[in-house]
């Protein structure tokens, strides 16, 4: 192979790139005072740059053309600062338009397509790849259209998940964080995202209860990875053979988890080699909280059995009912029978920031391993989660595998900070930063006066529907997390006899209400099964925009999309 | 509990929020012109929406007073949206100041200090996290230090790691992303993300040669997520009982790699339960790549000792010395002894995409998944893998557990695009879109350009040493990736004869050098020892900001901070 010259095709940047647009131009249409002032600012700084003495033009509306110009034109090309900046801003004006609406309630949730329409193409809008490039016009057409067809989670009226809103401190972190581009695995390429997430974890630790914060711990890509990392290290606290040795050196284990609790636990049990017939689900409550006895009579079940139990979650604020299980009780048997305790707080661990809350995880400081996402109650955009440990070594001691192209014993700093190895993964993501800045920017009382807002708020709902004609509770009592979880009765089914038939039609009220909703584009709250209870509504909050108003829009919006059906 | 109003302290801007900065105020230090620019802008369109008529002012270099503001005066804040706009404006500020410095080769590419160091504080930044708010200038302040502190891994002369670059376009998707804030698990609330997915999968798998692109795939968090995908979804094609009974179900089975392949595998291997021991490493020649011969003998002989053979992974540009194993044959072996072929393309996947190098993959046509991922070679942002998989329906049937309160079946849009449970994530991050967008704005040709000119400036690289005085090359001949292996031999070691000594002397080299770089912060390339070899440099290049003078800065910077060692 000659050695031949980098491609420089495209490195210059095209002579005409900015130009006047004739006025009327179909691209950027202004729909707002500030957006005037940002195209208006983006014109002037552009024309400065290229002719600092012309300061009589400078409010003439023109921009940059990007139909001309490409991503080839962009840093690192030569002459690429001034289209790169042009090009960026451009990008933040179509951001920050977006949330601006987002907060803004006479913006609707979404604007919904069936996925055959969005295939087919909208106006402008083509999902299709193609070998050539496209202008930066179009990319940036593609980038409006994208926030156009999606979801605005940040929305005050979007209920339908978990994770809901957008915090603009955790939107500046992330921003921050593509910007850094960089990788958890070592303290030589990320020293300070490195030592934000010791530090971060050590105060979670500590608000645990665990004595000086002691510990280990790493963020993860979701709840979901956190669970799989606890089964993982319990099974290799009590059976450190089976990484060398696999399964097969192990007694036959069983696991324990309540059948309220997050499917991930069943997922880490088919993916670690467990099997799913191998974690045994625990009965709860009418409440969904796990009943210890029940607990204990299946670990002496499976004793008898010949099986080895190993693993017992408790669930701190469960996915439809917001159930925390007993964690003392629960603790109690694990160490009377020598099992790791593990506490899924995906999502109630955010309780723990509250004085007035963080009792409904009273225990949790005797857990072996926590999983706890601030990306969920503490309002942190995706993906931010964290698995916690109480024993130093073992998470290092079960995924660690010395590769010496990453982790060389021989560099100049303290390698005790390279905590790479201690993952599954290699690369990963830094998802501390925006969560690091949160915890400045609010302090431990800000996420505080969050969370006890957010359980304010779902108790105005309770109190409000609890009892109210045509709503149902699908358990009694205040619930323990913001989750309120009922049926609405339309006037059609109300006054009809219990009975099979009576289920069957209510069974399809949520739905129907649902996909009207998303066809009006006007709210979203999550709907499902459980158990033998037919589809009801699960009403979260954890939103920060939300308040009073729109809980009562909501419960305004199921009456009337409701009302004929 | 009675209803309380939820806590409304704060969310009254402060009304001295906008006012006039002294000048020589110490917390904004312009630096340039376009700097000064948009400070004036901020200012003006500030002023302007607090007073219109005052337009003979909109020049004076006054800002938004961060110092006293709080992230509980942004949104949703009653009033938040001015201050919210502001402060994302002058987060960009820092980032887009950032980005021009990443691409300055008058700057360093970090500025090195030991733990202790940062832990301590350095002037005005401090990591600890504390109960009470800051101020959202002491916030922006911190997000400056972040960056000062970092590194600057889209720097020209970044070398480090396999992931290099700061492109534009995926930088300006990152920000989106963050700005929808949302998870792919359905269609319901991701609906044009989990469309980009579908389609850009199916490009992907067109790409490797499976016809009509058919087949499944998902992104995951890293290439060691989507190695190990891959080895659990062999064993459920294989062996479908271990996800309901555990590994106990299956006979004693066991996996092929190299001894040169990346650590996820091994990893893999005691995650899911098959053990270290059971996964079998091949012997490679002497440039990294894996003898076939070598992988049946093992497979024979693993099966004299009743064992099961089923899974052998093929790496594509392993990642030290960027050897491509010789698919066709190994998957000759794979047939012959049915077993599920991966081929690990994390590092090399990219190389598809270039007409002129992409025969170093052949035959990954032949694998039943592959691992590839963008965030490597084709210079994607941070984090961006995908596993792909040739088989329909293995990867649901391996993964999907049916959560009711997600994958509702009576939703009113097709629901086969709820790809969720495929995963063994719940909540997943979007890393579709950087790609997607980056993909639209350089077309298929746009990354076959970047990938050559990498290989390009690696040929330049290797012709320029091999038997230069002072370098000796880790392997003969011309190396099939951008992976450019060396040992750089100090006058005072040249001559010395071959032995125990020159051995000890030279493994301290490159750790020493490369302390030195870091210390200068002036160029970072990364070193290991690999088998009997002592420490090496492994030079990489995937960053599209290098040039051949950045190549001879590195050699030149080589050569100086090891000329008296």
């Amino acid at each position: 192979m000659a050695a031949s010259a980098p491609s420089s095709s495209g490195n210059e940047p095209d002579p005409n790139s900015t130009n006047l647009r004739p006025p009327g131009s179909r691209f950027l249409q202004k729909n707002n005072n500030l957006e005037e002032k940002i195209s208006s600012f983006k014109e002037r700084s552009s024309k400065d740059l290229l002719d600092n003495s012309d300061r009589d033009s400078r409010f003439r509306r023109t921009e940059t053309d990007f139909s001309n110009l490409f991503a080839r034109d962009l840093l690192p090309a030569k002459n690429g600062e001034e289209p790169t900046m042009q090009f960026l801003l451009e990008v933040v004006d179509i951001l920050t338009n977006y949330v601006r609406k987002t907060f803004d309630r006479s913006t609707k949730v979404l604007d919904f397509h069936h996925p055959h329409q969005l295939l087919e193409g909208m106006e402008g809008f083509n999902l299709e790849l193609s070998d050539q490039p496209e202008s930066l016009e179009q990319i940036l057409v593609d980038c409006r259209d994208t926030l156009k067809y999606g979801v605005r989670t940040g929305h005050p009226r979007f209920f339908n998940q978990l994770s809901t809103g957008l915090d603009i401190i955790g939107l500046s972190g992330e921003w921050l964080t593509s910007t850094a581009n960089t990788n958890m695995f070592t303290y030589e390429i990320a020293p300070v995202f490195v030592l934000m997430e010791q530090l971060t974890l050590k105060k979670m630790r500590e608000i645990i209860g665990w004595p000086d914060g002691e510990g280990d711990g790493i963020f993860s890509p979701g709840g979901a990875i956190s669970n799989m990392y606890s089964v993982m290290i319990a099974r290799y606290k009590f059976f450190p053979e089976v990484k060398t040795k696999g399964m097969t050196a192990a007694p036959r284990l069983v696991l324990f988890t309540s059948e309220h609790s997050h499917y991930s636990i069943k997922k880490a049990s088919a993916a670690l080699g467990f099997g799913t017939e191998n974690l045994i689900l625990l009965s709860t409550d009418e409440r969904g909280r796990v009943i210890p006895a029940d607990l204990e009579a299946k670990v002496i079940d499976a004793k008898a059995r010949g099986c080895v139990p190993m693993f017992v979650n408790a669930t701190a604020g469960s996915t439809v009912y917001g159930a925390f299980d007993p964690i003392h009780e629960i603790a109690d048997i694990c160490e009377k029978y020598n099992m790791w305790l593990h506490v899924d707080g995906a999502w109630g661990g955010g309780l723990l920031m509250s004085r007035k809350h963080r009792h409904k995880l009273c225990g949790v400081e005797r857990a072996n391993s926590v999983t706890w996402n601030p990306h969920k109650m503490m309002g942190v955009p995706l993906q931010c989660s964290a698995i916690l440990v109480r024993e130093r070594g073992v998470l290092s001691g079960c995924n660690s595998m010395c590769a010496g192209y990453l982790f060389q014993p021989d560099k100049q700093y303290d390698v005790s900070y390279d905590t790479g190895d201690k993952a599954i993964q290699c690369g990963r993501h830094v998802d501390i930063f925006k969560f690091w800045l949160m915890w400045k920017a609010k302090g431990t009382i800000g996420f505080e006066q969050h969370i006890d807002k957010c359980l304010d708020l779902s108790h105005y709902l309770y109190t409000k529907i609890k009892g109210r004609k045509g709503y149902q509770m699908v358990f009694d009592g205040e619930p323990q997390h913001t989750n309120v979880c009922f049926w609405y009765l339309p006037p059609g089914i109300r006054d009809m006899p219990d009975g099979q038939e009576k289920r069957e039609k209510l069974h399809k009220v949520a739905p129907k209400i649902k996909a009207l909703m998303m066809e009006s584009g006007t709210t979203m709250v999550g709907y499902q099964p459980q158990g033998d209870k037919v589809n009801f509504f699960r009403m979260v909050i954890s939103n920060p925009a939300a308040t009073r108003s729109d809980i009562d829009f909501l419960t305004d919006e199921i009456e009337r999309l409701g009302q004929d059906l």
